[in-house]
């Protein structure tokens, strides 16, 4: 009995250390100097989301900075490279489209790449734009960014009932 | 000895218990009915690129419907629903643009998710288009797609030297 019994804690122990770690929470403090590193696939999406949400839609580089890292590796051909190209980003939504909003429809993670899946509206009241948005993190700092960008086309015209969404 | 000897063994079946399952080889084949359900991650995006490449560049639609559940849900605006609109989509391919090679750049894999990041070319000589891809597996099975769809701007006009890739 005796040795069934610590065969079993043993068991329990091993099974125990299998799991996958509980979700770490991303602590992202805009008084603090950096956002905490995330742990977790939770934890990358919910990151990225902050890091956008703080670019996109509320336009504050100050805060979204906290989230990169040593670099920022830009593959939107319109944008500049680097942390001074998402500022300058930013500073040109601020002129021209200041009610933009991006709402993301659905976020996914693997490994080091967090994509999102987004509706963005430039002006209220148009169709807006869908967009793909891809980050890579690396040592849990966003540092890479690709995009892929069309217009919502007037869904009278599609060719099934489902929208882009 | 012995008591140390049976936990050891069975720490050792409870780590490999543990052990995510090796990957999962696709079997698709041809002459089959059906392809075999993916059941890990690797598998997922063998299985997604392989529907495809079968779909897109074979512009096989008998080889491609191998892999399709029993539904087959389509957001692009411009296509059809059903197997029926990728029947269709693959008739306009072959007769519109009988060359169109799409390079899978990148492939991500969330859950059932599958997204690809695509160059594709109608025409050999252009630039091509930037895509990405979402599908969604159900049993196994490709059963609803997204997609975001860009032209490649000429990169002599890009501000930053990375590509859009």
């Amino acid at each position: 009995m005796r040795k069934l019994h610590t065969c079993a804690v043993t068991l329990l122990l091993a099974s125990l250390a299998a799991l996958p770690a509980a979700p770490a929470v991303a602590q992202a403090h805009a008084s603090g100097e950096h956002a905490a590193a995330p742990r977790d696939d939770e934890a990358k999406k919910r990151f990225v989301t902050e890091f956008y949400n703080k670019a996109l839609n509320d336009k504050d580089y100050d805060a979204a900075s906290k989230y990169l890292g040593d670099k920022y590796i830009q593959h939107n051909p319109t944008a500049a490279d680097g942390p001074e190209g998402l500022k300058g980003f930013i500073e040109f939504l601020k002129a021209r489209f200041p009610q933009q909003h991006n709402e993301i429809k659905h976020a996914y993670v693997d490994g080091d790449f967090v994509i999102l899946h987004v509706h963005s509206v430039r002006e209220p009241g148009t169709l807006g734009r869908a967009i793909v948005d891809i980050f890579r993190l690396e040592n849990g700092k966003v540092v890479e960014h690709w995009d892929v960008i069309q217009d919502v086309p007037d869904p009278a015209g599609a060719k099934n009932p489902h929208g882009m969404f």
